[in-house]
């Protein structure tokens, strides 16, 4: 197994907390839940926005807690949704009277610990908000899904409610903006390769050197179909001829454009995805407001990326452009 | 080939053109030269900052150009030098009265090309600054070097020259302090996998399942030994043994503490690592003053991880904490 790794099984706390120590103590860490949140949160006056979901997805979630983006992240072991205890628990540390929003990425495992969680923590007088994103178009149904799989286009929920609660906006003004991001963003991804999950320390699934999967999800599930590999451009228009239609994004439109790695595959592929599709849309009439290209929700070490498109509003791109900062994007 | 591309000898001058069109406008890229450049430099007033060496190493440099970081860069082509001509346009096109400074990495490729540049935009009345980058401490001499080689450390000497010529810094100040950070920043890494340069196809070398080459060069260069895969504790042992004593860094020192991956390796294995060299540098008595884990300068996509040590001092604390902003780091 090609990794940086100590025993396996405890891949997931050794690097929460790397994470904590890489902080400088703007980033705390409660073992005992997996759990990674911001030091000066929360606040009585704010809604907190919190999130978990399998680890394996880094940066997402655990690696964006910081003012503009989460404010704690409570993941499970590599691709296991986390135990219910350990998002009441984030819920509980995170109360405040303003409320807690959940962000969910739509798969069962994750979904049973976050409505459970909601139900125990509402039970107890907390306030409560819910959001559950499902952005990726590959596939309606999935190995781990009923419906679609929430994927890359999740930054953006988070990205928008968390400026809406920086703004001062409500809980039900967070979910307001939130739910707006979901109902306008769609995604679509390709693998070339697999990845190993440490503790099992085999490929999720095999894949032949001429090979990629159209629609991979994120756990290795399958997508749409099992291709030969095609030129950039040509995986750009598969790509985009599944989500532009979708929505549909029609001329005139402005997005928020971003590709995302999925753990493998060079920043310098990821630009050149990127020119490709910024081109497609421009002949559509579809501008681009604001580029996002980079690891953003990953699947270990696989090579792969997907496009989200967000069709954006004047509410929406102020949202966007409100600050973040984050532990690993140092410069 | 696993690669995202279209015709592999276009490779770099696509994903340029994405990284122009990703922008929203504030680089510009000129085909010919293959530069990227900031739409709003030369000032008269302020020194410039520029650099190329091969492309492959993404982010660095052409993702890095943006304000508090590079004023331009003109790579090569994959792992290869930039052409005198390009380094002659960029320097001209960057040309202010302040003077311009050239920050080169250690390979006789990149040196030839740079020491040429300079000599011809001297003769046409260009003040020219120079900084030869070399903090690798795995071997003195390599295949494309003689002396060190200069890998990740790079970055901190364009931050920190950066920083002065946005200080309103003169020539002479931004070399004094890149070589400042020269003289104190050492680097070593170890490579789990090779890379494959895209008009090539194939990997740069073979490397077992069950090995690492310790001491590896950012473009396969062989290191100081082939070894069984280790763990990651003992990984960093292995790396801060070879790179502490070497400047030394001792007892009581303050550092900036990099953990640089080199393309293929996921962020969490990258925090992994932090944690454990954060931990070792603390029973050594080395406090982190910032931390920086992430893609600073890469091989494709080889899966490895370089550590770089900073011993900072005042000035270069206030130079590291600036602000800087580049392209690819969009939240």
């Amino acid at each position: 197994m090609k990794k940086f790794v100590n025993d396996p099984k405890q891949f997931v706390a050794e690097f929460l907390e790397g994470v904590q120590l890489a902080s400088g103590g703007s980033l705390k860490y409660e073992p005992k839940y997996n759990l990674i949140y911001r030091a000066d949160m929360p606040r009585p006056d704010r809604v907190s926005i919190i999130q978990g979901s399998g680890s394996g997805h880094e940066p997402a979630h655990t690696m964006i807690v910081g003012p503009g983006m989460l404010d704690a992240a409570c993941p499970g072991d590599v691709f296991a949704g986390p135990p219910v205890e350990f998002v009441t628990e984030t819920s509980k540390l995170m109360d405040t009277p303003a409320g807690v929003l959940y962000i969910v990425n739509n798969y069962t495992g994750d979904r049973t610990a976050w409505e459970m969680a909601r139900e125990l923590c509402e039970a107890e007088g907390q306030k409560i908000g819910y959001l559950l994103v499902n952005d990726d178009v590959a596939v309606k149904d999935s190995t781990w899904t009923v419906g679609r799989r929430g994927v890359a286009g999740n930054f953006f929920v988070i990205k928008a409610a968390a400026a809406m609660a920086d703004k001062g906006g409500s809980l039900e003004e967070c979910v307001r903006v939130g739910e707006k991001v979901i109902a306008n963003v769609r995604t679509m991804g390709v693998a070339l390769s697999s990845c190993t999950p440490p503790v099992r320390g085999t490929p999720l699934f095999e894949i032949a050197d001429d090979e990629m999967e159209v629609g991979i999800g994120i756990h290795g599930e399958p997508g749409r179909q099992r291709t030969k590999i095609m030129s950039a451009n040509e995986v750009v228009d598969l790509l985009l001829d599944a989500i532009i239609p979708d929505l549909p994004f029609t001329k005139g439109d402005e997005v928020a454009l971003m590709v995302n790695g999925l753990g493998g595959t060079p920043i310098s592929e990821l630009y050149l995805l990127y020119g490709a599709a910024h081109k497609r849309l421009a002949e559509k009439g579809i501008s681009v407001f604001r580029s996002y290209v980079g690891e953003y929700c990953t699947s270990l070490e696989m090579a792969g990326a997907h496009i989200s498109l967000l069709k954006v509003d004047a509410e929406l791109k102020e949202l966007l452009l409100a600050p973040a900062e984050v532990a690993y994007r140092v410069f």
